[in-house]
């Protein structure tokens, strides 16, 4: 008999049929003797109805007033669910955010959790209850609501989990789970079968939008052992596990892109100290997040520097570093909006060098032209230009072969 | 300066641009300097949403469960009251059930109020904000939410204004006041001023359905006055009050009627001690409630014995009645749905005696036939057959001058 925690997204509950489908998947589990806890999200759709209702109230809606408004769409799902347990004839509770006592710090609409009382939920749970719980929300030390962010319902159910050590944490979701590339660019795409946090982190914060990144550090600091998987299949998904010796085996997880971000480049600026706080602080100021820097010396006392936006914030950016550029007496600065970043991501690079070396010579091989490089431990990110995203996908993917099944799982 | 809470139904805050008109005629009295706590119900139309889904669920839902959903109705309706209000420059904070500590008993979907902690309200209220209270909820002492039934909404604004001991407590609603009697049916129809909790009471319970019976019986006890207006108008509406001199003058406060009961007749029964119980005992336990009833002595040891029952249960109490006439030996059962009870109601009637004359005279002056009787200290009411109805309503309301304005209002 295990502890097992499982979280359905909106998609997976999105009316009522739905809701009862899921509800009959627990209850299976519950039928072989496993205690269940079921984090749910709010229906699909209810979340952007809610944010349109309030944007019409208020321009920048107050953000308690917000996570109120918010938070009573997990209300819906956890109460009809628990019915739906309890109309087949199991027993079945739902709980609040500060019903299970959800502690978050008073940063409302991305709070983070500061504690969880797993003591009720057991209670429920050694009284033969299934207990659902909803997702996303917590409550301040004085009582008031607050909600974790998008994502946040992944954040729940890993929290809950590692507060019950649970013996598994089982994310719901619509795709089948994590894959070695974007299957719509690559065919060749594979699922992969057992995956480390490291990599996950790396992944998520790339786009991989099958887990929230928030609620993969939360299960590497707890040891939660995390399954990804369908609503809709039986299939076993993907494992997000501690690392093992068998993964170091596998040089390269995953192939992954991301098409948001736009490229900007100061051209000739005297090289003197504080020349970098000087080009970034304005960009902060505007509440614009940098990702990656490059810095180059040129002859005599200039230097380049070229850094990455997101692309939304493109055109605001621009503005600031022309104002900027004048100011410090910057030849020139240009920028690029249709750029993408490729990366590869394995924890087996870490002790094997090749790695990079292969990936610049098969983008070279595609003749494709590298603009910036950045690399981390378990990580090589390449800029290249946007039009040339598929064609580096899909190579890099052949090149590292990823669509074998290269390493022994063991479970 | 005064402490105003003002109630605002489904229908006033049906959606964002009549949560915001709403917010607007809050923020005029705060602008004078009220303090001002404002209950709202759910927008028109969630209630009905939730119970189809719940229903779609379990065929009769968990009633616990059935509150968490229903509760976050009118959690909606405060986060976005609060924002409009906030989007104006005021202050407000929203608060649910359990946020005030809306203490109630275990019954869940109609829970009863057994304490308020006025402590956060009054603190809120001091520090110059609105106070946005989720009306229709509770929470109970192990931290279950609960709901306090149709017109819950009402009584939440009543025992708040009690608890807070408030200047006055305003009900919002779709109509202007109290009437004496349906203006769809009489066109003389007046609004009433003033009226007693007593009279209200009768009036209510007899199905004037401005204001929830419960919230008048609480606001009866603890004195609170309350103010039963329209959203949409200026007009003063009809101020629910203790009794006093001036309206002793006025006999008659209103005429009423419900078409939804239905009569059973049981002729010539064996008139034996128990035979009561042994007709009613099994129509309550069918879960039928009985509301007039009259018991007439025949010749010899025979009794007739009439009630009335709603008259959705009315083919279930004669299936029950014709199964108890063979028992207990009846000679006949005979049951009639299109019966409706005609009241004239009003707290002048205690001291005059010529009310019951002159009800039963204008009956009997239009040919309608009186089938049963039944009076109170303040009320007289008649069942004739359904077709009458409206006649008898214009009748009695001519017969008693209630389209005069005929006592001083006093305030």
């Amino acid at each position: 008999m295990a502890l097992i925690v499982q979280k359905f997204g909106g998609t997976s509950v999105a009316d009522t049929d739905k809701i009862k489908a899921v509800a009959e998947r627990v209850m299976a589990l519950s039928k072989q003797g496993h205690q269940m806890v079921v984090v749910l999200s709010a229906m699909s759709g209810e979340t952007n109805r809610f944010v349109n209702m309030a944007q019409h109230m208020q321009s920048i809606p107050d953000p308690r007033e917000m996570d109120v408004l918010l938070s009573s769409g997990e209300q819906v799902t956890v109460s009809l669910f628990a019915m739906a347990v309890k109309a087949a004839g199991f027993d079945a509770v739902s709980l609040l955010g500060d019903q299970v006592k959800i502690q978050t710090d008073i940063m409302h609409t991305k709070a983070r959790i500061k504690s969880i009382n797993a003591d009720l939920i057991k209670e429920h749970l050694n009284s033969g209850k299934i207990v659902v719980v909803a997702g996303f929300q917590g409550v301040t030390e004085s009582g008031d609501i607050t909600t974790l962010g998008r994502g946040g319902s992944d954040t729940t159910a890993v929290a809950l989990a590692a507060a019950l050590e649970a013996d598994q944490c089982e994310i719901f979701t619509d795709v089948e789970g994590v894959y070695t590339t974007d299957p719509n660019i690559c065919a060749n795409a594979r699922k992969i079968d057992k995956i480390t946090y490291d990599e996950m982190l790396e992944l998520a914060s790339l786009g991989a939008k099958v887990l929230d990144i928030r609620s993969v550090g939360l299960a590497k600091k707890y040891k939660v052992p995390i399954h990804v998987r369908s609503t809709f299949t039986d299939t076993e998904g993907t494992w997000v596990v501690e690392e093992d010796k068998t993964m170091e085996s596998m040089l390269v997880s995953g192939v992954t892109y991301s098409k948001n971000e736009a490229r900007i480049t100061f051209a000739k600026v005297p090289d003197t100290p504080g020349i970098a706080s000087r080009i970034f602080n304005p960009i902060s100021d505007a509440g614009i997040v940098v990702d990656m820097i490059i810095q180059n010396t040129r002859a005599g006392d200039m230097t380049d520097m070229t850094f990455t936006v997101p692309r939304t914030d493109y055109e605001t950016a621009m503005k600031v570093v022309e104002k900027t550029a004048k100011e410090i007496g910057a030849e020139r600065v240009s920028g690029d909006p249709h750029i993408a970043k490729v990366s590869v991501v394995g924890v087996g690079m870490r002790n094997h060098s090749g790695i990079a070396t292969t990936m610049f010579h098969i983008l070279a091989r595609e003749n494709i032209n590298i603009m910036m490089i950045s690399t981390s431990e378990i990580k090589i990110s390449c800029v290249i230009n946007e039009k040339y995203t598929e064609l580096a996908v899909r190579a890099l993917h052949d090149a590292f072969e990823l669509e074998k099944e290269n390493i022994p799982i063991e479970d």
